[in-house]
Parts: C-alpha cells; structure tokens; sequence
C-alpha cells in the first residue's frame, strides 16, 4: 500500500486534561493522539507518509494537580477537512465517550481561523447595532414559552419600552404551534420597533433560529423581511455545520450563541464558548453566569469573558452575555467584574415583576447605564488564557 | 396576558438521574421540570393555559441508591415542535450544564414516534442488504485515515474477499484532500463490487458522511450513483436536524450511527443510542463493546442492544453494532452475549494482519458464520429496560 509523501504538516495544538494514575500518563496520551487521528494500532501503520502526516503526535505532558494532566497533542491539520463538525469529530469524537478526559484548550493555527473566519461582526457590531458605546448593555428574554405571538409581542413592547438593548427569544422558543417562527418574529418584530419609535432607542429584537438548514435558511429570509439583524442559534442543538454554514451565508446577522446540550464540562467551557463558537462566527456568546442556577465557577466566566475579548488570529471579538438566574441587585458586582465589554442578561428576573415590567426594566437599563467604572480591570482586560 | 385554553396536554415522560442530598431532591427535581420547560419563575405565570399545559411536571421521585434519584418528569409534547433539535433540547440543552444529572430514560408516547418514523429498514433491512438470515453479521472499517483513494478500494477489495457482510469507512474518513469523498465512493464501492462478484457475497460498503445538510444530500446523491444503499452518520457531530433529515428524505438508504462526540454518560448511553437514534431513524447503531477501549460496562451494552430491540410504538429494530477495539478471540463470548441479532465490528484488530488481511477477515467471518448458537438468550431476547 503506497502513498505519496505528505507535504509538510500544519497542526493544530490540542490540550486534553486527563484523570490518570502518575505511572500511566504517557500511555494513556499516546491513546488518545491515536484515537483522535488514525484510531488503529500504529504498529500496522507502515506507511510513512501516514506515520508523519497523520497521526497524532503528543507534544508535552504537564501535571495540574496530583492524577491530572494536561497533555498537548498535534493533530494533522489535514483531517479536519476545514469542516465545522469534522473539526469537532477530530477534536473529541470518540474520545468524548471516556469519561477521564476533558477537551481543554485548543490552537487551531492561522489556516483554521482563517477557514471559519470567526465573528462578523464582534463587539463592535453589535454596539453599532444598539447604540452603545463604551458602556456594557442588557438583554432580557421572551418567556415563558406557550405564550401565543401576540402575547409575546406584548411582552416585548413592554420590555423594550424600558430601553433594553436587546430582547431575545427564551432558546426554548421554536416554531411551535401555539406561536408558529414566521407569526412571532412579525408580531414582535413590528412591536420593538413601534417601542423604539417611541423611545428612540434602537433596541433589537433577537430570535431563537432552529431545526434543520432549511429551516434555518427560511427563518432567515423571515428575519430579514422583518428587519431582523441579529439572530441566536444554539450550536449543539442545531449542528456545528449548521452553526457555520449560516454565520457564513447570513453576514448581515450578527450572530448570539446560546449553550443549550453544551454538556456539563466535557469540554472546558473557556474553550468552547470562547474559543471554538468564536471561530465558528458568535458575536455574543450566553452562557451561565456563577452565582446562578448553574455551576460554573467565576474563574470559569472570566475566563469565558477573556477568551472571546482576546487578541486571537486577528479575528473580531466575540461579546460575553452572562446569563442564568441573574437578577437586578447582582448589576453593579456583574460590571465589576466584567468591565464595559459584557451585555447582562436578565429574563426571568424582570418577568417577575409583573405589571411593573416595563419600570423594573427601566431600572436594569439605569443601572447599568449609570454605573460609574470605578473597576475598569474588567475581565476583559487581563491576559488571555484558558484556565 | 391571555391565553386561549390549551386542549390536552400529550406528554413526553423523561426520566433524569439526579444526584442530591435526601432532604433536596423535592426542590431539584422541580427545578428541572421548569428548566426544561418555561425557563422562569412559576410564581410570575398567572396563565392557567401555560400553568396546565406547558410547565413540566414532577411525576415521581424514586430512589436509586443513597444519595442519587429517578426523578420523572412530564414534558408538554407541543413544546418540542416534533423537531430533531428542539426535542433534545427540551429534554436536556440546559440541563445538560448542571453536572449532577444524567438524560437517563424516555417515553416519547406514539405521536412523537410517529413523527419521526424510526429505523425505515431496521434489522431486516440489513439482512436482506447482506444476504444474512438468522445469524450474527460482520463488519470491517477502512483506516487509517490519510490513505489516497485507491489505497482504500485496495483494502476493501482485500476486507470483501473475506466475505464481511459490512465494511464501512472509518468515522475519520471525511472529505479530505488526501482522500476526496467522491473520490472515494467511487474507488471504494467498485473494488467492493469487484469482489463481491467473485465470492458471490453481496459485502455492503457503508460509507460515513458529514459536513452541512448540502453536502450530506450531495453525498447521498454520490452514493446512489454508485450503487450503494447503506450509509453511516455520526448525529451528534453533523447535528440531530440533518441526521433526522437525511433517514427521512432518503428512505432507500439504510443508516448506521456512529457515536461521536456523545459525551460520556451525559445521555445515558441505552437511551441515547438505543432509543434516541432509533426513534430518529437509525437502522443499526454502532457503540463501544465493553472490555475494549472504552468504559462502557456488559450490562450499558446489553441495555443499548435490548432497547434497539425492543418492541416500542411498531418502529421497525434496530440493530446493534459493539465495536472499539474487538478482536477475532472474542467472538464466541460476544455472540453468547449478543445472541444472532448483532453486527460484530473489528477493524483495527483485522488490519493489524497486514499482507494476511483477507485470511484473517474469512477467520473471522467463519467464526461468526459457523458459531454454534449453544446460547441463544442473547440480549435481544430478555425484556426491555434502560438499566
């Protein structure tokens, strides 16, 4: 079986941290650089093209902590096949399925930023889109899910009156029967924007895309029939190569991540929200905020924050939007720690206000738009780094 | 905010395996039912429509061992739009971030089931796909990855002289610029024929397809070119909608699983690939066997295969495929354990034979062929649970 020799071989820099006795560490690594490339046993490899161009090579070994590691492994660019979940697939395919290992840090090199192109339009996009210079901004969420469009679009005239930045579609908002896709974007669509007219702020209106390419496409041409120019997609839910495929053909949408089916930690969220949605084209990126409903950690939402606001491959930056169970009184320690680079997002928080709704939305906007930057080191500020 | 009543609620039962202290679990497992569902405080609801028919519903509480609960909830059907996506997201995107539970059981109810259609062929398709009646069947994978072409026709003429009832491509083989998919189906599924022609086996090549809802229908299309009728997806990698779509709008193709980037255990593996891939149209699953390279124990994978052979809401079965780093000496054991409804998989264990590649593939297919079924309690044939 012959090949022809490989041209030389672009890499991408893989970090997978993994739960080991200390006398196994080298075996185990060199497993996984084999599973995530050539996934049979090397000694039946006798080519030499395959053993230099392909297969996966461990690069370094580093203890974190007793019986944990962190262990770099190249992986030939070549496999990906520049493809979103082929990416995905080389990156953590079957090595998703053992439960010692976590996919931690990734650097894709210049070919595979390049390929995917990362953000649009970035924090800068979206300032432009909201009107917000230098400040950070807030989102709420349309919920609860039941509600009719006409209902929904009630709720969000009322919440846009209160000068938000942005409302979005709650993720659990499809194209349900009791508020088909095409009836709530015209209903709330037409809503935010007779709220604007009236408050002369341009709030967006950021609906929940879903279902299969084609649906997505058509949800598409929906939101830009209704002015619609910013839209939130759940990556896993939809498909990564649905993710990519509409941040490239949809250029006019800024693009919100939302981390539905992300699964607890599999892969450190830093990397995968920061990171890889960043690569694949997030504008913004939700994700649970500490001190919330769910588990993360505040050095897990830093550094969340910090990757997407790092310099990386000359890309745009990518907007945090820390969510979760995040209510008013949490605003002034949220810009604290997240400087002006952050859009809070507040749904359920405000929703229990009740016919007080538009007041109490008032108050979120006041108080993040009147918030003195006494600590301007927000996240965004330090050096970058997965931790 | 009104409501028009909602007719009657069809629910979808989905149990979720929750570790928590005796005196919390009440709280958590409410906590669940309206995460997976309104996303907000049930206080701020006042719509008795919402109220009765879109909040999930706690509906027992059972305890597993000390510490960890069955907790089953009822999920409003409406809420999922009958969609791929949107169903996994609603039985798990934000649960999936809490890191103390476990997607472990579902009972989709028949309307669900009917919209998705499950397995078109099943394992009677297959078999009359590969001629095999009553008995166990053989599969081989093409690797590794980074061979040309014509590298890869050579081995599968060498696997299909050995008369395989399957061999199918590596989840690696991608599109690739060392080995362009079309490329590929056309060398590949000739040298197959090739073979098949002279041993008088009719061996199926099952190619794996990824990348965007296009590429996958351009695929499809290539296949089909070429004579081929049996392909393998991976759903987690090129997204639930795709994989949903591709079973439905290409019903002359039978369809194999393969399990990337499942996630260890978040969906409990019996559910996920025993029930959810069937219900979305998977004819035969591939998974890891226990004591190869996976953590998978015997009882996880007797659940996979009984649940895809289960009678559930008349979908046709789907058949199991253990695979992940088997070898011919485990033959005997794994179809005492499996019974004739299996797809025994080797690849890297066969391709480690080298020139003696054929030998070795007839070895194993005379091992499967010519066992004698002294245990035929295999796991198909005991009742159904996810355990």
């Amino acid at each position: 079986m012959q090949l022809k020799a490989q041209a030389s071989r672009p890499g991408i820099k893989v970090t997978y941290r993994v739960r080991a006795e200390p006398g196994t560490i080298e075996d185990r690594a060199r497993a996984i650089a084999v599973e995530q490339s050539v996934e049979m046993p090397v000694a039946a490899i006798s080519d030499p093209a395959i053993l230099d161009g392909i297969v996966g090579r461990v690069e370094a070994i580093a203890a974190v902590t007793e019986g944990l590691y962190d262990v770099r492994v190249d992986l030939a660019l070549a496999t990906t096949g520049l493809e979103a979940g082929q990416l995905f697939n080389m990156l953590f395919g079957n090595t998703s399925i053992h439960d010692d290992v976590v996919l931690q840090d990734l650097d894709p090199g210049p070919e595979l930023t390049a390929a995917f192109g990362g953000p649009r339009h970035g924090i800068a996009g979206v300032r432009a889109r909201v009107g917000a210079k230098g400040r950070a901004m807030t989102c709420s969420a349309l919920k609860p899910q039941g509600l009719a469009a006409s209902d929904l679009a009630d709720l969000a005239h009322r919440l846009a009156l209160g000068r938000l930045d942005a409302i979005k579609d709650d993720h659990g908002l499809a194209d349900q029967s009791y508020s088909p896709f095409a009836a709530r974007i015209a209903a709330v669509s037409a809503a935010v924007t007779r709220a604007a007219d009236r408050t002369g702020k341009p709030t967006r209106y950021v609906p929940s895309l879903g279902g299969s390419l084609d649906d997505l496409r058509r949800q598409v041409d929906v939101c830009r029939a209704h002015g619609v120019d910013f839209v939130m997609l759940a990556p896993m839910v939809i498909g990564l190569p649905s993710f990519a495929a509409i941040a490239r053909e949809a250029p006019d949408m800024a693009v919100m991540t939302h981390p539905a089916l992300a699964g607890a930690g599999r892969i450190a969220p830093p990397l995968h929200f920061g990171r890889l949605f960043r690569m694949l084209g997030a504008d913004a990126v939700v994700y649970p905020n500490h001190g919330g409903r769910f588990g993360y950690t505040a050095d897990t939402c830093r550094a969340i924050a910090r990757e997407g606001l790092a310099d990386w491959y000359g890309m745009a930056r990518t907007l945090p939007v820390p969510a979760g169970g995040m209510t008013l009184d949490r605003v002034p320690e949220m810009l604290d720690f997240y400087g002006a680079d952050v859009m809070l997002l507040i749904g359920g928080g405000l929703l229990a206000a009740g016919e007080r709704l538009t007041e109490e939305t008032a108050a979120f906007v006041d108080a993040v738009e009147g918030y003195a930057p006494q600590a301007m080191a927000g996240a965004g500020q330090q050096a970058s780094t997965v931790a």
